[in-house]
């Protein structure tokens, strides 16, 4: 604890740029890395999940995505259920340079009604493929729409808000009651963000299976400059690691997958998040730079486009690659764009760790 | 405390920049959030205080802001006491995009002298609008110009000066007896920039209703390269913080609201200096970007045009919106420059606050 | 020790940019500075290793290092033993500006075979100049090759890795066992890059005669945006130097050199790394601005051209002198770049050392 | 004391960006600020010594300097002493822009033999405007040349080296022993740069009247870049002041000043270096912006021009105002580089003190 004057004390927190992976004395044959991750009944090559943003998931990338071993999750209040043919909306918000400009087209295109039978219908198309997918909500409008994305087949319902609270109060609407409505479902439940240890407990004991660690998903610095709150990674994600402990513990071996949700742009943030104790990462930018990307190198998620404050920016990025280069390589980047899977094997390997749960005690140091 | 070297020691102070409010185990409504904040007899819609900066406070945008609920206050000693007409010499400074012409050129039509005429004039504009609104003069000419300003029926009496002290020591003048002058005044008196406990303290003591926390007003930057002085607003606030606290005890109860006064550009720097314990802040920046301001996107506050030593920048800003806009949204831009009031009120609902007094005990970080 | 967060803890470690050296009480006469170091049988008149990087390294700069009185190191697995004539393959790839092509067609061209005559014929050119040098090869291939190395006369075979570690656990291959390798060689063997007390022990037990303290060579920022992982270069040397000094104590008298590789860009990093407690530093940077380089201007590892995780950059520099001027000067240029030798000098007389042994124990300071 | 890694161990110091002045309870008219210095028998109207760099210091701007107010020292061993009429090689240097060309050239033109009559007749020049005034000499030189400068009656005579420690030891050379010089010469002496506690007290009982207290003059960057040295201005004029307080005890009464002399390139550095313990502070900076700068927007010291190994950088700045105005106003650029003087007074004022010596209390914080 420091003092920041008379009045007030303030704790350090750490980001994941605060802290670094260091060798050990063992390191392991980066084919004995088994990245295999288990979340509920579903198995998956990697622990990675590409983040609900329309920039980054599409029906198709979702399918891509699952086929090549990770986790796709279609967010069902963007433009792939409120337009029949997104791409011409897509098309015009490339054509927008000018920030401000493309935020204000954002907020009247985002103003169409969200259809249901589009959710319905999108889902449909994923669920054909045969791969793991999820869609995701917001807190606000779960309730409207759940039933009709459970019955659509999907793995997983991702309930997914700047910040869901363990305790959120109204005087006035009838605010959501998470562990009742989690219980009512017939599909697991991946919920967040959240950002600190007792929100997380909260939210294992509501019955999440997995939680999300973050706030403001990957508008960080836009929710710094404008609500002025921060919560920085790797803090949030070790809190939340020592929740689930915790949780483990009081309910006699039940084991919610704590997942870092945001400030995760480069395969080495992946690794320091998971270093950290998280079990797996949601990540939206590596995908932004995909040539199947619908963003076309613009990358936004619905912070970017609310409606009176706008709270989350619109990134350009070049598109580098195909999704299954930045996912599973080869890579000619060094800058930690491409091969994320490889990347990850190969800290694993360098630091002498053969899966993630053992990797999860890697030694780190503040740099 | 920390050592410098064998001979001196020195505390660690915070800035804005250095901290950042974290979300709790709770959350509200946003339509539950109240930011009514009272000052003396006058209730305002929102804590917040347009700064006496010319560039951005017209008899206009001072009614403007009064009628979107803040408070306006006007420079009683800049152009607009100076000049009849000062739209031309506005149009003229705008042209100057050298900044040392621009200052040279500032130099010179600041030293046309103050016409008493004048501020009856402007005050008496305002006053017809029926809307709260302050009048600011310096340390220097306070009493020059207290009576007709009184008389001209202000809500308030600024009186904001790079800084304040408890105690000024002069051999050659009659220095300004402020707990005296205060008293024979008919109008409650905001007085400062003060940047510490004790000076807080002894400001309270003088009768002020209101103190401005903070040095060299937005001028910080500047003010460390010319003067080497800078004061962290996160301590200087949380020192006055506990200076009110202190006063309220000694004086049996009454509140003396303190008003952080620099280094406040974005919309979370806002939410922020709350956070340290601020009841308002004064802020400068985010109406220069407005349609209205006088300034046309420049920016400047009196330290730029001392007449022999200059220590303020003239800063330019693109112009973004409407003071409405820019006050109470809605926004297009992530970056705080937009709906001041509306993140305000995002700000704390996320982290479980209600209304500013108790958000004065959210959570802060060092980050 | 600090608190990550509830789950985790982490130590600070400290880069040569965290420290620098200060002068004391005593100087003493450039000319008295004496850099002469020993490495087993062999006398350089100056600490300083050029490392084994296609960009600055061929037969002919090896050549040239050693007859300024330094040690060369050939990369046995590079285009020198790839390609009859490699220096079209150079042309070619100075052409490519654009940094992803370049990678790309840098995974091509190093996919070619090596092949073994070519190492014999390498080496024997460099033998011929009759100066002390080197050759490396990676963990993985130097089974493969070498007898041939030792049979070519090298001084020292160097085995350099991204990183190697005390204990390499393989489930599939025939992991190295680095005692019983160098036992059998007849050359004495530098050995790296290890990162921490425990794996730097482990080598000297092993018999290397010197090890590289380092991760990732001069990859350090790509590795950490790849890798996620991080070895502070002063924390690491300094670790490296007490293992040194308790490998001295339990093996009753053997002298291990250590020599800081990775992160040593311009002189003064030399510099601050001997303090650190290094023996000697292994440089690549600074001989890529030689006119003659055969990198012409750019300058890449092996990381670089890694065929599935390129995690190296290929950085581009300014030719700026001679490798003579680079090394022994003169100097005319303020940044580190040249000169490196005259530079050293000047730092232990300035601070009052007349040999590197001595200037270990020089005074540093945190900046 | 921080751990760097096993082996060593490292005090944190201090620069001037990393503290600030605070504002205390009390502040002072700005007309009761007295700057008037004394040192030896010698009285100057503020604080400030122009360094003795030919970019900034030709006989004419010596004169001017010492016309207003300060103290100009000439270089002894630059262009006014090597060149009968130097002008052209400025004028030619001002035309070289690139960095590297620039240092070449002026290794030539330096090499030039110092003809002792011109030291002789520029001293001569300056002594006839009737202005305190000094020359500066090197270390090494100062026997061949003290005795003339001596009787050309300078007020002091300066001996500057990048360093000057309190033991200097050589096996080849007869090492000018300080104490003994100092004794037989007939004007007090300023010497250093020295950067620690014991060499400032060293000196001081060598007789100086005052010390310069820093390491490379204003080559700080260069220095740490090309020898890894840096000594934070901070913390060494802080372990100096302590020196001097000691000093002036053991010697019962005998007052050596304190120069700070490196770093200082704003008003506020100035300031700063003041409240760390300084009496005064040498600079060079601020008047290469001066219309009468020789320089002609370049400014460089001896560690630029050094024969074999350049470690001063070459700077380029704008001609901004006067020497006049520079030094005593009026200033119309808020960056610190106009009316050192001013604003000098104003800081004092601001944080309640009327002269040095009471100001070298002043508070400061970290930030």
């Amino acid at each position: 604890m420091y003092d920041i004057g008379r009045n007030k004390r303030a704790e350090k927190a750490f980001g994941l740029d605060d802290v670094a992976i260091v060798p050990t004395r063992r390191s392991r044959d980066i084919d004995d890395v088994d990245l295999t991750w288990r979340i509920d009944a579903v198995s998956l090559d990697f622990p990675l999940i590409a983040a609900p943003m329309d920039s980054v998931m599409s029906p198709e990338t979702v399918i891509e995505v699952g086929q090549l071993g990770g986790l796709g999750v279609l967010n069902l209040e963007g433009l792939w259920t409120r337009y029949e043919n997104p791409m011409p909306v897509f098309d015009e918000l490339a054509q927008l340079r000018d920030p401000l400009s493309a935020i204000r087209r954002m907020q009247q295109v985002y103003s169409a009604p969200i259809k249901p039978e589009l959710i319905d219908a999108r889902l449909a198309q994923i669920r054909e493929a045969g791969v793991p997918f999820a869609g995701s909500l917001s807190p606000a409008r779960v309730r409207d729409h759940a039933d009709r994305v459970v019955k659509a087949g999907v793995d997983f319902l991702v309930i997914r808000g700047t910040t869901v609270s363990a305790q959120h109060v109204s005087t006035t609407s009838n605010a959501l009651d998470l562990k009742e409505f989690i219980h009512t479902l017939d599909v697991p439940v991946i919920v967040g963000g959240c950002a600190n240890y007792n929100t997380a407990l909260h939210l294992m004991r509501a019955g999440a299976a997995g939680i999300l660690v973050g706030f403001g998903g990957g508008a960080r610095r836009a929710t710094r400059n404008v609500l002025g709150i921060e919560v920085p990674m790797a803090t949030a994600i070790s809190d939340a690691a020592a929740a689930r402990g915790d949780y483990l513990d009081e309910s006699g071996g039940r084991y919610v997958a704590v997942i870092a949700d945001g400030s995760i742009a480069r395969s080495g943030d992946i690794a320091k998040s998971l270093a950290c104790g998280a079990d797996a990462a949601m990540v939206g930018v590596p995908f932004a730079r995909a040539t199947e990307a619908p963003g076309q190198g613009y990358h936004w998620g619905p912070e970017a486009w609310h409606p009176t404050l706008s709270r989350g920016l619109r990134d350009h990025f070049d598109t580098i690659a195909t999704l299954e280069e930045i996912l599973i390589g080869p890579s000619s980047s060094a800058d930690g764009s491409m091969n994320l899977v490889g990347a990850l094997r190969r800290t694993l390997a360098s630091v002498g760790y053969t899966d993630v749960k053992s990797f999860q005690k890697a030694e780190l140091i503040l740099v």
